[in-house]
């Protein structure tokens, strides 16, 4: 079934606002194995959006447009699809009660215009809001179904979940699964080249990257007339990926985050975690602590971004600074074990580097950053050189921090389990 | 001038990503004073893109797309635009140079792919990517101009400021200026309810407000002949704005963002600053350190997420956890005087609070959070209540903890000098 969404509202069109229902809807729609080739937005404008409707009736089974249904003059979305399918709006008694009752509770009276939002085109099928005063409609025309649903993501959520996605459900045939590989320590062009012969075969399942800051995501999608069917079309080939990109895949799940894959490290092989951070100023600690369970290993974080607080707070040694500058291996090595010493954590991961447009030179360019990450003593720190502002240098350096911290650690697992093998 | 907007790319017809940049090209084009009709979301398909594209050209003046600039063989924006303007795509010299050096400086070798990237449709004006590999690209065509732009918002955002902006105002006849004027300290309904009557009588300047996490900004834009005649048009709109908001503005330079503004007011009056954070784990002292001069002021940052963290760093006495809780005024007011005690720093800002989804109650709800900030030895702590999920409530402590140093530091400063005068 091919489904396609229409925004309705001058706010989008301007930009004051960002259009999450879109992403809800299309994810959800996904999910349900929807195909979706278009979202529109178009504004409270009569002829732009009945041109819109028109054309999306053409080329779609299901038409989801949100927005336009509240009560003033320029929401017009319900009385253009009543034109659209050739109907015309009659009073819904349901809506009419609902909106008297939904007054009553906000100890308000409603205004003439509040009744207009109990009109529905004719022979419609009226979703009821429980978060507000418009009712949701679906209207299954001859040449596609249209379903009209309130702006605020508030009631579009709980009216989505509520009542479309059941009646979708029903209407189904195929079901489409898709699975997420998430890649690491590689970067999307050798992800591409490492896939390109599967890629060029792809029919179903189907895969795709997507290039992150600091990772690759590679969606495999299988359509098959049940889920069952469907993931078992999918099997074969995440086998395949795994066996290509083995330990830079970090999961297979797509909600997991990077900073959850490695805190679930941590927290499985009962090793705490403490960051020192100079450029990226908190940012590697900020991430870790996006996971809700990050206290059981999570003990501490420094933001050492002065040379003074690298030694007072961190004991970095005057000399080392001196020597080899803050920015260099070995002040992101002392900084390492200093934090390590402070914290007593298991695991420390420090970050030094010049994430600019200032404080570059030949020798040590902008981008210049090194990690260090020491896991119960032993520290190893690498050199990276990123490129970009000075926000996408940090965003970089802190992906790769989290990377460094779930290297260092699977090596130490796998040396210490190796240990205890023989 | 009509602009219309087309999202190229998969992941967001399947919800895997939230459409940012058309929210800011949208935005963007709004203050340049282009008007907008459609916005469209295609994935990564040539008929359905050329479909797209040509439907653009038929109804808009300029076509900014977004994404599928990527070295893979699914990103074929570029190559679609080439087709749908009747050219063919030729090696650009000086992006294939600044491609072998993007990779040189990374220590990679770039591969087959990525040399595509430096293919354009011939006779395009190519622009610069600082950020990424993907240059961007201006078709001007007969029909309309196509401006290509690539999809990570960390390129297409400096791309379209630094190269797309200066082109666009190149081309028009009217000049819009636009001014921003930055408020903190008030929701946006209170905000709107303040300059009600300035909305309902506008003509030129216009008004709009754009809500963003834990501010309101509100922007004036004049549309004239020549910049100068369009600034003094908006002169007095601003005049009558600062009257109204006044210490609530914190700038009225749309360059300028909250944490430069407080970085600014800490150099100017010589103030040096340190956090101590729980819940937002090192992200108040990220967004300071986002500032790239910064290091003048900012002393040092502790993460005390763990209880025992808040005890052996920062000094926050046992039985005041024990009594009150870790998330309470009183703690909050520890830790920042602690704070200080520690980094001899003259601002320091505490947070502490439930950021969920865990660990909420009745007395303490997820989303109660209390921030301090002692500045010269006084501490003021304010609580605040922040709805949403975890991302959310931490993203609008962060911002309430900008804005709580900003207010501390201006109240220090008007009495240092109200006693000075005396």
């Amino acid at each position: 079934m091919v489904v396609e969404l229409i925004s309705v509202g001058t706010e989008i069109l301007m930009g004051n606002i960002v259009n999450t229902n879109a992403a809800f809807l299309a994810e959800q729609c996904a999910s349900m194995g929807l195909v979706c080739y278009y979202q529109t937005t178009v504004g409270d404008n009569e002829k732009r959006l009945l041109e819109t409707v028109n054309t999306a009736m053409d080329r779609a089974d299901l038409i989801i447009l949100s927005g336009g249904l509240g009560p003033t003059g320029d929401d017009i979305t319900k009385e253009v699809c009543a034109k659209a399918t050739g109907r015309k709006l009659v009073m819904d008694g349901a809506s009419r009660v609902a909106i008297e009752k939904y007054f009553e509770k906000m100890n308000r009276v409603p205004t003439d215009n509040n009744w207009k939002q109990a009109q529905v085109p004719e022979g419609c099928i009226v979703m009821h809001n429980d978060n507000g005063t418009a009712p949701g409609m679906i209207i299954e025309h001859e040449k596609a179904t249209l379903i009209l649903l309130p702006g605020p993501p508030g009631e579009l959520i709980p009216m989505f979940n509520d009542s479309v996605k059941p009646y979708i459900s029903g209407k189904q045939e195929a079901v489409m699964v898709s699975q997420t590989v998430k890649i690491v320590g590689m970067g999307e062009s050798a992800v591409a080249a490492a896939i390109a012969d599967l890629f060029d075969s792809q029919t179903n399942p189907t895969i795709a990257t997507y290039a992150k800051t600091g990772e690759v995501h590679l969606r495999v999608t299988a359509r098959a007339e049940d889920e069952k069917k469907a993931r078992k079309l999918l099997k074969p080939m995440i086998k395949d990926l795994k066996e290509r990109f083995n330990e830079h895949i970090y999961t297979t799940d797509p909600e997991i985050t990077l900073e959850e894959a490695v805190v679930e490290l941590l927290v499985n092989n009962e090793l705490t975690v403490s960051t020192v951070e100079s450029c990226t100023g908190g940012l590697v600690a900020g991430r870790l602590i996006n996971v809700s369970g990050v206290s059981e290993v999570f003990k501490m974080g420094h933001i050492t971004y002065s040379n003074k607080a690298k030694r007072k707070i961190i004991g970095v040694k005057r000399s080392t600074l001196d020597k080899y500058g803050a920015v260099s291996e070995q002040v992101a090595r002392e900084m390492a074990k200093g934090g390590a010493l402070l914290s007593k954590s298991d695991v420390v991961v420090s970050i030094t580097g010049i994430a600019g447009p200032d404080g570059g030179s030949e020798a040590k360019p902008v981008g210049l950053v090194y990690i260090g990450c020491c896991v119960k003593g032993n520290v190893r720190v690498q050199e990276y050189h990123f490129s970009g502002n000075r926000a996408k240098i940090r965003a970089s350096a802190v992906a790769a921090a989290l990377v460094l911290i779930r290297e260092c650690v699977l090596e130490y697992v796998s040396q210490v389990t190796f240990g205890k093998k023989k």
